[in-house]
């Protein structure tokens, strides 16, 4: 059911016509996003530029029913911003992108949803500050997105996530009202925690106007370096290795040699293609001293698990490209076959070697073609199965793959997402890891802060 | 209305009679905490020691209409464990304190909610491991308290709060039923974070069964130093200037004259009672060069703001010393006169200087005697107002001074409560920080979780 003009007329009084959408050509864009699912064209989309507007913008869909898809940049990898089927609205909010603030003495910044993350980043650097949560997608993902899936990356390890650096923020209810929730000291307990809710609510509990964000000091030293190894369960052993030393990098990365392959077939960064995997790994810290004692005890962890080489990088420019060989990853697997299924089990890091061959296990038996890297440190893994979704026997394998990944990473204490979020893509798998009145006590939480459940409604699960 | 015999009878044969408290004298043990304000006694207390039977004590009184306190020592300050007036019940759980385990290669525990916090931390480090969170009162209050109030400590600075530190969470809802959140890994986004909602919930969401807590390694290198001032404002300034260096200490904490004065006379610390104003500081990390040069760089910054005096603790038992006299200022205080009113009022750390200047000014205003401390880093003021509750005359005075406190607290961007909560003691100013549709949003979410309104039913902006 399309959207009644007069209501079109509405929403352009309220946005000014250049912020409503209407033409299909317009509306296709904001169908997909990084999901392997099908697309839904929206019937309208609305880009508030003021924040009174986003808060109008939204009041006004949910007096009128219409299904409410927040979106920023469409990143995200398990379809939270595909529209509901039907009458959907999608605000989008990459014309709220404003930094509103950066203090320096008080370590925080205030910003609206739309800014990009890397600008973000960039402009925090710019003060002398650091912002550590770096997503794969930051050069095009939002912050407003990063909260609502609490989007994690490669600093996870060390630094955390985004919801570890969300101090409040202010939140439109259903009804368009202002809701405030923590506060500009760094520390508040006034009130519930509803910015430590947000973090992860995937659009479901409210829209969000405006952020505030925990900074930091940056460290005053790195040091980053790649391991290569003969075989991949040396590999993810290390890690165990490294923590039991009790140093913590702010980065420590598995690469499988597929991945390494399709990374080096596109970027040319001189990885070991030869390498069964490889780990790419920074230590940083505030001491110049402290950082080259903690590379040499990493590199002498490598070494006794067995490595045939680390490769310490020489300069800012070797570090640079190491960096960018592992964020070429997901472009250099995802241009590999017509489909990329990128998983995100995740299990505690001891478990890791487990589930690393567990992987491979499935791969075998369901003869399909899997990348595999991830956030070793954090027991992050990212199985990429290269597929095509069009061909209905191998997709079927697929997602028999997908199932046994899950029962394995649950099999070893682990969960179904580290970052990704479980948006429609993993709903019907959201009970086996938790329970029934875990999903249960979660829908009454919706229903009581989104009573006609109209925001993101395609969240299943809730 | 006291509780009927039959409904005694069925906590009896639930919990065992050892674990069920009737009698005046042991339920009057359980009337009030660590806020001045009324004490009500509850009508039954009950000690459940396993698990299950914490989950079927919740659904009993829950299904039998009766108000539910959780309380683990009851030493909150704002009035969060006091029951409800009439048929309330407290569970108690100081009888499920099993620490149920501490995995060294993946940084975390499992605990019960009834595990003491000084306990926690002790068994942690004896297993080379470090559990940062540090509120005043450790050594008496449990974890689950500390969950549900998001306890801060003197470590905040640097290390973060209680709410940091939680992975996940097992919590039985108002049907007694078990909720599972959150995971035993490091990055976690399955469903709603509940756990961080959990963390500052005060009682008013659910029963915590068990919890899940990261550990980090300990530092390797620290220094603690005593800084002191002649002039309180040049003190307070002192804390920019630190931030500024990009130095950031695991402990900055400010203590005034009147509270110097009040700890060495109960603790013979050897602290300077002629100073207007100290700051205790140490500066820790994981290399002993980087932590003498950090500490070289903080005295220049006290000297620069016009310290007379630093003293660097020489050994562990000077450190422990520094310590313990800070953590002695509230005691000392609270014997000074009948009754301590304890603030809780935090603002951003550049408007610190601020925040001291206006609470002096509203202490001779009101002639109050009001000594202040506080976590100097964290922007997180105790302005404690020494008085007697009895005089009706002087606790008026008393009330028209804590409102101004908050009054001021919130013109320089600040929040009501850095680290005690809101309970029933600070119920009144929520929605002068917040607004209405903040309350009214927090109400739809309780309610939702909680539809009889009877956990923690005290809590009024709720």
């Amino acid at each position: 059911m399309p959207i009644s003009q007069n209501l079109v007329h509405e929403f352009i009084k309220i946005l000014g016509r250049e912020n409503v959408f209407t033409e299909e050509a317009e509306r296709q864009s904001y169908s997909y996003d990084g999901a392997v699912l099908n697309p839904v064209v929206p019937a309208l989309v609305a880009a508030p530029d003021r924040q009174e507007d986003l808060g109008r913008t939204v009041r006004l869909a949910y007096e009128n029913g219409l299904p409410i898809t927040v979106r920023g940049s469409g990143t995200n990898l398990s379809g939270a911003t595909i529209p509901e089927q039907g009458d959907g609205i999608v605000i989008l909010t990459n014309r709220l992108n404003k930094i509103l603030e950066i203090n320096e003495e008080d370590l925080y910044a205030v910003v609206e949803p739309g800014v990009i993350t890397a600008r973000f980043a960039a402009a925090v650097a710019a003060r002398g500050l650091f912002y550590p949560p770096d997503p794969g997608s930051q050069s095009v993902s939002t912050l407003g997105g990063n909260v609502a899936r609490n989007a994690g990356g490669l600093r996870g390890l060390k630094y955390g996530v985004t919801k570890d650096y969300i101090m409040g923020m202010d939140i439109f209810d259903y009804r368009g009202e202002l809701v405030k929730t923590g506060s500009r000291t760094v520390k508040c307990v006034t009130g519930y925690n509803l910015a430590g809710l947000m973090s992860c609510s995937e659009g479901t509990l409210g829209v969000f106007s405006t952020i505030i964000i925990k900074l930091v000091p940056p460290p005053r030293a790195s040091r980053a370096m790649l391991a290569l190894y003969s075989d991949a369960r040396r590999a993810s052993e290390t890690v165990a290795g490294i923590i039991a030393a009790h140093i913590v990098p702010c980065t420590l990365e598995f690469m499988d040699n597929k991945t390494v392959k399709y990374v080096e077939a596109d970027t040319r960064a001189g990885l070991p293609v030869e390498a069964a995997a490889v780990l790419l790994i920074e230590v940083d810290g505030g001491h110049e001293q402290m950082v080259e004692e903690d590379a040499a005890k990493v590199i002498a962890v490598c070494r006794k698990c067995g490595c045939t080489d680390v490769r310490v990088a020489k300069n800012a420019e070797e570090k640079a490209r190491i960096w960018e060989a592992r964020r070429g990853a997901l472009p250099a697997l995802a241009r590999a076959r017509p489909s990329i299924v990128l998983e995100d089990a995740t299990v505690p890091r001891s478990r890791f070697p487990d589930m690393v061959t567990a992987v491979d296990d499935i791969a075998l038996k369901h003869k399909l073609d899997v990348a595999t890297f991830g956030h070793a440190g954090d027991g992050n893994l990212h199985p990429s199965i290269l597929c095509d979704r069009r061909d209905k026997e191998e997709f079927a394998r697929v997602e028999a793959a997908v199932d046994e990944i899950f029962d394995a990473a649950l099999k070893f204490q682990g969960t179904l997402s580290g970052e990704h979020g479980i948006g429609m893509a993993k709903a019907k798998w959201m009970e086996k890891e938790t329970n029934r009145a875990t999903v249960e006590f979660s829908k009454n939480l919706r229903r009581a802060l989104d009573p006609r459940m109209l925001f993101n409604a395609g969240k299943k699960y809730v």
